[in-house]
C-alpha cells in the first residue's frame, strides 16, 4: 500500500475547531486506502509565545532548555491530532520526535537531521495506525537531549521523512493555497503556479518565500520525493514540487519574491592580506550565523571594504563576534545598517538566456528603487535595497516580467 | 555534600515572576551548600487547560494521547526553572520524566512508579548543576511511551526521587503554609501543625486535604524521608512530616478534613451468595475506578443492599461497568446520588482511645446534620453527609475538638 506523508502548519492546527477539520482530511486520505504519515507543527503561535515566556524568565534562555521548553508546542498538536483521529474511528498514534526516532546533531535550536530510525513507525503503519508525529524536534543522538530544527523544521521533518519510509509524495498542508509568482498581499494579480521546478522553489524559498523551509526542499530534491503544497481549508490542488519542471518555458522567471529580514555590515578598511576573510567568517559560521551576500571591492592600496548580509536578529552576536576581529586585523571600522530588503527573480530557465539582470535593474531604475548590493545564482538575481522600496520593487518586477499570464 | 529535593507546585510557578522568585528560593538554599534536585509541576492551571483542549478535539481522548499532551505542562515548567536559574548564575539542568530515568506502569492518567534510573541525575549532581525534573511523568518501561501519575503526581514524583537519592528532606512548596487542624477557608480559627505524623497527614490527605498527595505521603512514611510542606510566598517554617509525631498529646484529633468530591452507589436487592461483591468489585479494580467506602447490609431472607462510594468523576464509569454485573446477578436495581460529601476527624492517638467516634456522632446531631455512613480506621472516623452540610459539620467538630488550642 502507498504511503503518503502529509504535514499540516500551525495555521492549520489554531484551534480545537481547526485540528477537527485536519483530521477530516487525513481520514479522507486514508479512506484511499494509503498509509498515512502526518507530521504537525505547533497550534497557532504557541511558539512565539513559548519564546516570549522563556525570555520573561531569563534575558539568554540556555539554548538546550528552549529546545526542550519549545519542543512541547508540537507535542501538543500531536496528541490533539491523534485524539481527533480516533474520535473519527480512524486509529492513530501520537510520536514525539524522539518515539518517532528522528536523531539529530546538538545544535539547539538549528539542529540537523542525521538519521531516523524508522522501527517504531513501520511497526505502527503494519498495524493500520496513522502515525501523528510531532514535527520541528528530534533528539540529539548520544545524550537523547531534545532538539528543534529552527524554524521551518517541521517542513523539513515531513520531507525527511517522506525520504526514510520512501513515501510517493509528500503534502504540505499550510494558509496558503501555493507557490505564487508573487506574495498576492504585495502583488494581487499574482498567480498560483501548478508546478514547480526543486530549483526553483529553493531559490524562491531561500530568498523570501514563507510557504516552505527551503530545507525542505533541498532534501525533496536529494531524494526525489515530489512535495505538494495546498491550502488546508481548500479543495484547491495547490502547487507540486518536483523536478525537471518549466525547463524549456517561454516565460523564463517563475516568481519574484522579497524578504525585509536583511541587516547589512561593512568593514571598512580591512588590510588586503590573505586569510583576512577567513578569519572574519569562520567565527560567525562556527556559531551557526548564516552569511548570506558578500561583496568584497577591488583593492586600492592595499586596503579593502567587505560587505555581508545577515538576518536582522543575528546582527548584535555578528557584531559581537567580528568586533575583536576587526581589530586584531586592523581594519578601520564596522558600519551596520538593519533596515534593508531584498528582491529576487527566480526561474530555471534564466541560466541559458541573457539579459535578465539588465531588465531587472532598468525596472528597478525606472521604479526609483535604489540597489545596495548584488548576488546571484544560476537561476536567481536578487538586489539589497531599502526596506521600504520592497513593494514597490516587487510589483513593478512583476509585470515587467509578465508573471500574471499563464505560462 | 546533603540531598535536598524541592517541589514547587502549579501555584507557585503560575507566572515568569512566580517562576523567577522559586529560582530565588532555589538559588538561596543552593548557596547553603546543598545539593538540589528540584521538581515542578505545570504552570497554574495549565494542565486544567490542555485537558480542556482535549476534550474540546475529542469526546473521549485517548489515554496514551492525553499523557502526552498534558505532560508537556511540566516539561514547560522545568525548562522555564532551569532557564531562570542559570540567569541567576546557578548552573542547571531541565531533565522530562523520561530523561530523569522515571520508569512507570503502562496504566496511562494513574501510572505507578516502578523504578528509577537515577544515573543522568547523579551525573548531573556530580557536575553541580541544580537538576530540574518534570514532576507527575514518567515513560511506560518497555514502550518508553510518555505516561503522567495522575493528580498529585508531582508530589509523588518528588517523594520518590527523595528516596531513590537518599535526599536528607523532601520540601514541597505549596500556596498554602502547612498543614492546618481544618481548611482555614471553612474555619477560620484553624491553626497551622508544626509537625503532624505520616499516618495522620495519610489520613488528613486521603480524606480531602489538598495539600499534599497521600502516595506521596506513602513513600514518605515506606522510605522514612521527612517531608516538609510550606509556602512559596513566606519565609514560616511550614508544617514537617515525620514518623511517631504526637504519639502522647493531650488532644487526640489532630485535624478535620472534608472531601466534596464524593458519589454514592448502591446495588439493592443482591441475592446473599459468596463471590458476589468480588464480581462487583473486580472489573473496577480493573478499570482503576478508586473505591472509597462499602457498607453491606446484614441479609433479610437471602437478600442484601450494598453501598459503596466513588469519586464523582468516576460514578458514570462505575455505573457502565456495574450495569452488566447487576444485571447477570439478578440484583433488583442501581441507584446513586451526587450530592454528598465526606467529614473526617483523624488523630494517631484515637486508636487507643475511646469515645472520640460517639463525639463526632452527637456533634454532628446538635448541629443538624444527618450521617448517611460511616466509615473508620484505627486513626480516622469519616461520615458521609450531605454535601451542603459539609461546613457547618467541619466547623462544629473543629470547635468540639478543640483544635483552636496549642497542642
Amino acid at each position: 500500500m502507498e504511503l503518503i506523508i502529509q504535514k499540516y502548519g500551525g495555521s492549520s492546527l489554531a484551534s480545537p475547531q481547526n485540528i477537527r477539520e485536519a483530521a477530516q482530511r487525513v481520514v479522507r486520505r486514508s479512506q484511499q486506502g494509503v498509509r498515512l504519515v502526518v507530521v504537525v507543527s505547533a497550534m497557532g503561535d504557541t511558539t512565539d509565545d513559548l519564546i516570549e515566556l522563556a525570555h520573561q524568565v531569563s534575558a539568554r534562555p540556555d539554548g538546550r532548555d528552549l529546545d526542550l521548553l519549545i519542543s512541547t508546542g508540537e507535542t501538543v498538536s500531536a496528541a490533539l491530532l491523534s485524539m481527533a483521529l480516533k474520535s473519527l474511528g480512524q486509529d492513530a498514534i501520537s510520536l514525539s520526535g524522539a518515539q518517532a526516532g528522528i536523531q539529530t546533531d546538538g545544535y539547539y535550536s538549528q539542529a540537523h537531521i542525521l538519521d531516523i530510525n524508522s522501527q517504531r513507525m513501520e511497526r505502527e503503519l503494519a498495524r493500520s495506525k496513522v502515525v501523528v508525529v510531532a514535527g520541528f524536534q528530534g533528539i540529539e543522538r548520544t545524550s537523547e537531549d531534545v532538539t528543534t530544527l529552527g524554524r521551518g523544521g517541521s517542513d523539513t521533518t515531513a520531507v525527511a521523512l517522506a525520504a526514510r519510509l520512501k513515501a510517493k509524495i509528500c503534502e504540505i498542508y499550510t494558509d496558503v493555497e501555493g507557490i505564487y509568482t508573487a506574495d498576492p498581499r504585495v502583488v494581487p494579480e499574482a498567480r498560483k503556479l501548478s508546478e514547480i521546478d526543486y530549483e526553483e522553489m529553493l531559490e524562491l524559498a531561500s530568498y523570501g518565500s514563507k510557504v516552505i523551509h527551503p530545507r525542505a526542499v533541498e532534501i525533496g530534491k536529494l531524494y526525489q520525493i515530489p512535495i505538494l503544497v495546498a491550502g488546508s481549508g481548500s479543495q484547491s490542488c495547490g502547487t507540486l514540487i518536483l523536478e525537471g519542471v518549466n525547463m524549456e518555458a517561454k516565460n523564463k522567471v517563475r516568481g519574484v519574491t522579497f524578504d525585509m529580514d536583511v541587516a547589512k555590515i561593512t568593514v571598512v578598511g580591512i588590510p588586503d592580506k590573505p586569510g583576512i576573510v577567513t578569519s572574519l567568517f569562520e567565527p560567525l559560521a562556527r556559531s551557526n550565523i548564516n552569511v548570506d551576500t558578500i561583496v568584497q571591492n577591488a583593492s586600492v592600496q592595499g586596503i579593502t571594504d567587505l560587505t555581508f548580509t545577515v538576518s536582522r536578529g543575528d546582527t548584535e552576536k555578528t557584531l559581537e563576534i567580528i568586533l575583536p576581529v576587526t581589530e586584531s586585523i586592523k581594519a578601520q571600522k564596522v558600519v551596520h545598517s538593519t533596515n534593508l530588503g531584498k528582491v529576487s527573480i527566480v526561474g530555471v530557465g534564466m541560466q541559458n538566456a541573457p539579459g535578465y539582470a539588465a531588465r531587472m535593474f532598468h525596472t528597478l531604475y525606472e521604479a526609483g528603487v535604489n540597489i545596495e548590493l548584488i548576488t546571484t545564482s544560476e537561476i536567481r538575481i536578487t538586489c539589497i535595497v531599502e526596506e521600504d522600496k520592497i513593494p514597490t520593487a516587487v510589483r513593478s518586477l512583476h509585470r515587467a516580467f509578465e508573471l500574471e499570464k499563464e505560462d
